[in-house]
C-alpha cells in the first residue's frame, strides 16, 4: 500500500494499490498486461498470480477479456481463487459465456451459487440449453427454484434483472423495532439501499431511505417516515423501460411487482448503469448497421448483423444508379456531371445522417414525441436551410471557377435541394419508424441514404438537363 | 388516487397517479399536453395548475420541455409554487438557461437557495457573467461560498458536480454513536447513501454502507464494519472519467478529495446516471457531425456546429471529384462506369462506418487499448473480407448480367479492395485520433470517408482503365 501521504498517488488513481496497473483513464497498462501475458506464456503462475491479486474484480474480468483465448483460459487456470462471482459478472457476456461453456457443470454452478440471483442468472441464460439443464440440476434446490423462476420471464426483463433478496416490512413497525429486525435477522442480505414497506398482502405501500431510518428516534413508526410515491417496476418490463424510469426520477433502487402487484424483488441502480450506458452506446452502432458491435462477439454473428445492411445499402446505391442511367446521354456530352455529381450526394448524405442521429436520441430520450414533432421538423428545416445555403454558395462559386456560372447555379441549387430533402427525411424517417414501434436507430439510416442519394443525383442531374447545360 | 386493486394500473404506470398523463412508455400523452397547452392558451391558470400538480417533479420538467417558449414561460406563471429546485434541476441545460436569464436575479437566488450545492451550480454556472455576479450577490453568504468554490473549478469536472453535504465521522466511533450522532444532529443532510470515516486530517480512510450500519449491534467500532478500499475522485477529475469509475466499479457514492487528499465533498450516483446516459449517447451525435445534438440548442449554435463538419465534407467530396476528373476520359468512353461508380464509394462508406462505430464505441469503453489493438484490427480485417467478398459476389454477378462479365470482374474486385479499405481505417483512423488524446469519435468520420470514398472511385475506375475496359 502506498504511504498514505503521498498525496499524488492519491490524485491520479482511484484507489491507492492500482499505482502500477492503471494508467491516467483508469485503465489496465500496457506493460502491465504484457507482464501477466509473459508470466502465463512461460508457465509462471505464481508470478501471474501476484500480479492479479491487487487488482479489483472489475479490473480482472478487463484483464481477461484483453488476453488472447488460449492466454485467457492459462491465467484463469493460474488464478482460480481469484476467479470470484464478482469477476464473472464483470466479463463481458460473450467472453463470460465462452469461458463456462468450458467447464464442466459442477464448476459453472459452484460459480453460480456465490452469486446473486441477478448475477447468476445472467452466468446462465446465454448457456446452450443441455448445459443450461445441467448446470440446474447441479444446484442445490432452493437456488435453482430462483433461478428458474427468473428464466421463467422474458430474456431482458425487470424479472431476469432483479435480485430476490431485499427487505420489505409491514408498515406498522417502529425505527426501533425494524433496526432490532435488521440485527437479528442474519440471513438477510446487506446489498439493500432502501426498506420497502409492505401491506398483509405483500404489496409495497412506500419505500424508506435508509438516511431517513438512521436520522429518525427509535419510537416513530415506518409509516411516518417513508416515502409513498414510488416508482414501482412491473416484472414484465424491459430494461430499456426500466433504465429510462431509474435515469428520469433519479432511483437508487425500486420494487419489482407481479402481475398481482405483489413485491418479487428490487432493482438497484448499480445494476442498471450498465444498462443506461449500454442502451444510450448502442444507437451508435445501430445507425451504422453494426448490430451489437461488440468486439467480442463471434465472428459469424458479427459477419451476419453486417452483411446484411451492406447488402441492404447495395439495394439503395441501385436505385441511385439507375438515376444516374436515366441521364447517361447527358454524362456522355458533359462529363464534368460525372465528376461534381457524388458531391451533391455525399453533403446530402452528411446532412441527412446528422439531422437523423439528433432525432433518434432525442426520441430515445423521451425530448421527442408527438406534441413537438412539428416544432423540431421546423426546427431543422430552419437549420437545413441555413446550412444548404452557406454550402450551396461555397461549392456554387468553386464550380463557377473551375467550370462554368452556369453549372455553378445548378450545382448550389441542387444542393440546396438535397439539404432540405435531408433535414426532412433526418426527422420524418426516425419518427415514423418509432410511431409503428420499431426502434429508429435500427433502419433509419438506409431510408435517410437513400433518399440523400437518390435526390442528390436527380437534382442534379435533372436541373442540368432542364436548363439545357447539356443541350 | 387509483384504487389499491386495480392491479392493471398498477402495472403499467410507475406511480399510481399518473394513469391519465403518461402512456406506457412513461412519456406524457399528447391528449395530456395538449389539454395543458389550452389551458395556458385560454388564460385558465386554475385548470393549468391542477392538470400539472399531480405531476412528479420531472414530468413538470419534460411538459415545460415540451411546449413551445411563449407557453413555457405561461404555464412556469401559472404553477410557481410547482416550480421547484427539482423541476428546475430536471430541465434541459438550455431551456433552463434561458428561463432563468428571463427572471430577475433575486427570484434565481430564491431558488438556488432551496437547491443542494450541485443543483444551484448547474443553475448558475452558465448564466452571463453579468447575471451570474447578480444572482451571486443575492445568495446568502454560506450558499454564495459553497458555490464561488465550486464555480473555481473546471467545468465539468467533479468539483463542479458534487455536493458539499455529507456524513464524515471519524474512525473510532462506534455504530451506536454513529447513530445517537446522526439523530441528534438535525442539520445534517438527508442525501447519503454511505458513510464517509475520515482520519484526523479529514483524509477518508474508508466507507460504509448504511445497510451495515444498521445490521451491526451498537458496540461494534465502525472500523471493523467499513470498507478500507474505495475509489477516491480527485476533485479535478473529468466528469467522463467520473462517470466510468461510478459504473466500472458499482458506485453509489464516491469521496471527492482535494489535491491534500481531504474530503471536500461526495458524488452520489443519481447525478452521475445523467453523464453516463449523455457520455454514452453523444457518440452517434459526434460521429455524424451532429455536435451536441441537443433539440433545445439555440439555432446559431446549431448551424455552427454542423457546417462545419458539412465544410470538411466538402473538402473530402472534391478529392473524390478530383479523382473522377483524372478518368474523365475513360467515363466519356464507357458511361456505364459513372452509372456504377458510387455503388463502390457508397458499400466502401457504409462499411467504414461499421467498423469505426464499433471501434469508438469499444475505445469509450476500455474495451479496446494499446493490449488488444493488433487483435481487434486482424479481427476486423476477418469481418470485412467476409463482408467484402459476400458483396462483391453480389455485386459482380448483376453488373455482369446487365454489362458485361468484364465490368463485373473489376466492380467485384474493387468492392473487396474498397471494403478492406474501409475496415483498415475503421480502426486505424478512431485509434490514431485517441493515441493523439483526441476524441475519437469527433473527427473519425471525415476521414473514414474520405478514404472509403477516394478508394472506392480509384479502385474501380483505375481498375477499369488498367484492364483495358474502356481502350
Amino acid at each position: 500500500m502506498a504511504d498514505p501521504d503521498d498525496t499524488a498517488l492519491l490524485q491520479d488513481f482511484p484507489s491507492r494499490e492500482d499505482g502500477e496497473q492503471l494508467d491516467e483513464d483508469n485503465r489496465l497498462k500496457p506493460a502491465f498486461v504484457d507482464a501477466v501475458r509473459d508470466a502465463v506464456k512461460e508457465g509462471d503462475t505464481g508470478r501471474a498470480y501476484e500480479l492479479v491479486e491487487p487488482l479489483h474484480p472489475a479490473d480482472i474480468a478487463d484483464l481477461l477479456e484483453l488476453l488472447e483465448k488460449p492466454e485467457r483460459y492459462a491465467l484463469a487456470a493460474a488464478i482460480t481463487d481469484l476467479m470470484t462471482g464478482e469477476v464473472i459478472a464483470e466479463l463481458n457476456d460473450y467472453v463470460r459465456d465462452e469461458m463456462m461453456e468450458a467447464l464442466p457443470a459442477a464448476a459453472v454452478a459452484t460459480i453460480a451459487e456465490q452469486l446473486d440471483t441477478d448475477d447468476a442468472v445472467q452466468l446462465i441464460e446465454d448457456l446452450q440449453p443441455e448445459d443450461q439443464r445441467a448446470v440446474l440440476a447441479e444446484l442445490d434446490p432452493e437456488d435453482r427454484a430462483a433461478i428458474e423462476s427468473a428464466l421463467a420471464y422474458p430474456e431482458e426483463s425487470a424479472g431476469r434483472l432483479m435480485q430476490r433478496e431485499l427487505v420489505a416490512v409491514p408498515e406498522h413497525m417502529s425505527v426501533g423495532d425494524l433496526i432490532d429486525y435488521l440485527r437479528e435477522r442474519e440471513e438477510l442480505t446487506t446489498e439493500f439501499w432502501e426498506i420497502f414497506i409492505v401491506d398483509h398482502r405483500h404489496r409495497p405501500v412506500g419505500t424508506c431511505q435508509l438516511s431517513w431510518v438512521l436520522r429518525s428516534p427509535r419510537h416513530v413508526a415506518l409509516a411516518d417516515v417513508m416515502k409513498r410515491e414510488q416508482t414501482l417496476i412491473p416484472v414484465a418490463m424491459d430494461q430499456e423501460e426500466v433504465a429510462l424510469r431509474f435515469q428520469k426520477y433519479g432511483l437508487i433502487s425500486a420494487a419489482v411487482v407481479d402481475e398481482g402487484g405483489r413485491l418479487v424483488g428490487q432493482l438497484t441502480v448499480d445494476d442498471i448503469v450498465h444498462i443506461i450506458q449500454e442502451e444510450a452506446g448502442e444507437d451508435a452502432l445501430l445507425m451504422s448497421g453494426a448490430g451489437e458491435g461488440d468486439i467480442n462477439e463471434p465472428l459469424r454473428e458479427t459477419y451476419s448483423a453486417r452483411v446484411r445492411w451492406l447488402i441492404a445499402n447495395l439495394g439503395t446505391a441501385v436505385i441511385a444508379s439507375l438515376i444516374i442511367h436515366a441521364f447517361g446521354a447527358a454524362i456522355e456530352q458533359l462529363v464534368a456531371l460525372a465528376v461534381l455529381m457524388p458531391v451533391v450526394a455525399s453533403i446530402g448524405g452528411n446532412a441527412g445522417t446528422q439531422t437523423m442521429a439528433v432525432t433518434v436520441r432525442a426520441i430515445a430520450t423521451n425530448q421527442l414525441t408527438q406534441s413537438n414533432t412539428r416544432r423540431i421538423l421546423t426546427r431543422e428545416m430552419k437549420v437545413a436551410l441555413m446550412n444548404g445555403v452557406t454550402v450551396a454558395v461555397l461549392v456554387g462559386l468553386a464550380t463557377a471557377l473551375v467550370f462554368t456560372p452556369q453549372l455553378g447555379g445548378v450545382i448550389a441549387l441542387a444542393v440546396v435541394i438535397n439539404i432540405l430533402t435531408a433535414g426532412m427525411a433526418g426527422v420524418v424517417v426516425p419518427v415514423m419508424f418509432d410511431r409503428l414501434d420499431q426502434d429508429p436507430a435500427v433502419a433509419s439510416s438506409v431510408f435517410v441514404t437513400m433518399i440523400t442519394d437518390s435526390m442528390g443525383f436527380f437534382a442534379f442531374l435533372g436541373l442540368a438537363v432542364a436548363t439545357g447545360l447539356t443541350g
